[in-house]
């Protein structure tokens, strides 16, 4: 059975939606859970049948969100490296973490080491489209990019949407300013000749792309990728916060609401970040998964089972083997 | 009273709603609009009592969608060449067409010319937010930009701000990947450098920051900004799609739906762009308002009320004048 390192501590609300995270996921599927942190307060948190399923290791300190990730090397009583060394060492098959992200990526980078081949490895996120879901890279690890750099998280989010996500024929595409091929900038403009080498390269993609179910991957720099995920995260809040006061204004449309309330919840779950589980870092040796800090249970049950499909999976090598191929 | 050249043929949907948004604009405010295309089907249009405001220029020819920005110089019989003609030669103080925007910037830098100490021009646009709207600029003039660049953008940006909006102390960002001063890409770091000099800078801001009323003027390359306009569509436009998919699930959600069809309408005419008018292409000598191939009436209506804001302010003087300031 996999074992799975679980940084108890790291999120923004403690151990708690942690604790639970893994208790439901324990409920649906077997595996081994390795708790990073004060064994003591955990422990009193986990129900007796599951005992069997959970062990501890000790760790007393939390990387803070407003620390600088380069200090993280040195911070080796903290959580997320100790649940870092656990995979190093080969306790543990993965990492789930809703630490600090940006420590966690630089420990899994330096501490496991980078697959054959990889340059730079990539945070891949989920986001949901209106039939399914688009997996869209780099959403953050890389800020300035190459075009060597960009079509490397090609192959590896090709890969992921095969061996994890088990779509056999991925349509993936690069993040443009127009879906012509003529359009994009220097860098697109260079990655757009690299990608041309991947069969399932379907061209460049536009924004609006990532919703409307046309594509399966979508790659972009870190830069442009965290600012996709925090406008439409913006654009989302905006819509619901204005429906909201508008709502108010009359006994109607509260009423109407009131009718509304199942479809929104269902709006809700459908747009809902937390039902899509966390990132994966690809590119680096082992399984490691970074959890939005403000991770509830759910969003924890769905990293950890992420994180089982990941470790089944043979994603690794064939990443490592796709790379080769176009090393030569 | 201004003289306001119209491209009158340009748009996806012909002479129609641009006829139309020219009525109803003239119903509310005074000016004389000089439409530009095939005056004998224009005329016919042209409701008696306003025909005293109404000049045609004509012109045989629309320079299309899919033709390239760069061969509209050669086209000197088309609706938009015939129009930014107008403006430079004087008989107009402003245009406004919603066709091929890359050929309209291309004439407006080439024949007009841009103000002095301006690089580049860009083209700005108006976002919701959920108290007002947010200038974002630029969204596709530059896909590829130095500091500099983005520099004079914010310059012009605040003096649009300032000029036309009336907003004193407009809160100037720089979109990057995180609030902090630090976290960027190399290009929004140097740029956040330069940004420094400028009084009204509030440092950067995230994608999130366009809707929630934090910002009125934001800062970024032409590439970013028509990720997330396009972004933001997509978003907006999955939300409504699978509202209605579940609102289609049964009858009391239908009922709901229709107590809400007022806050819905009301939401839409919030975040529809048609509201906002045209982007204002900033730093070309004139003035010069892009709008969506897809406006209708409204949209042009909106599009001319900016164009008489535009060339009633001292906007292109003070641009001159701010960036000779930091030319020294």
């Amino acid at each position: 059975m996999i074992n799975i390192a679980i940084d108890a501590m790291g999120g923004d609300f403690g151990e708690k939606p942690i604790i639970q995270g893994v208790v439901e996921a324990l409920n649906q599927k077997p595996f081994h859970a390795i708790l990073v942190g004060n064994s003591k307060l955990l422990q009193s948190q986990i129900p007796k049948h599951l005992e069997q399923y959970i062990k501890y290791e000790e760790a007393d300190e939390v990387f803070l969100m407003n620390e600088n990730a380069t200090d993280v090397l040195k911070r080796k009583e903290t959580t997320i490296y100790k649940a870092i060394e656990l995979v190093k060492t080969g306790k543990a098959q993965a990492v789930v973490s809703a630490g600090h992200s940006g420590a966690s990526m630089s420990l899994a980078t330096l501490k496991l080491g980078r697959l054959k081949n990889v340059l730079r490895p990539a945070i891949a996120t989920l986001m949901p489209n209106i039939s399914g879901k688009t997996l869209l890279l780099d959403v953050g690890a890389n800020a300035d990019c190459k075009s060597e750099n960009l079509f490397q998280f090609a192959v590896m989010g090709e890969t992921y949407a095969k061996e994890v996500m088990k779509i056999t024929k991925p349509r993936l595409a690069l993040l443009s300013n127009g879906e012509e091929d003529c359009k994009g900038n220097e860098l697109t403009k260079e990655t757009h000749r690299l990608m041309k080498k991947l069969t399932n390269f379907v061209g460049n993609a536009e924004g609006r792309d990532i919703f409307n179910g046309n594509i399966d991957v979508l790659i972009c720099d870190g830069f442009s990728g965290n600012i996709i995920l925090k406008s439409c995260e913006g654009v989302a809040g905006a819509i619901f916060q204005i429906l909201k006061d508008e709502i108010k204004q009359s006994l109607l449309s509260k009423i109407g609401a009131i009718l509304l309330k199942p479809c929104f919840y269902r709006l809700k779950k459908h747009i809902d970040w937390q039902e899509y589980g966390g990132a994966p870092l690809l590119g680096v040796k082992g399984c490691v998964i970074i959890s939005h800090g403000k991770s509830d249970s759910r969003a924890i049950k769905n990293a950890i089972f992420q994180a089982i499909n990941f470790s089944q999976s043979q994603i690794n090598e064939v990443i490592e083997n796709e790379l080769e191929k176009f090393n030569t």
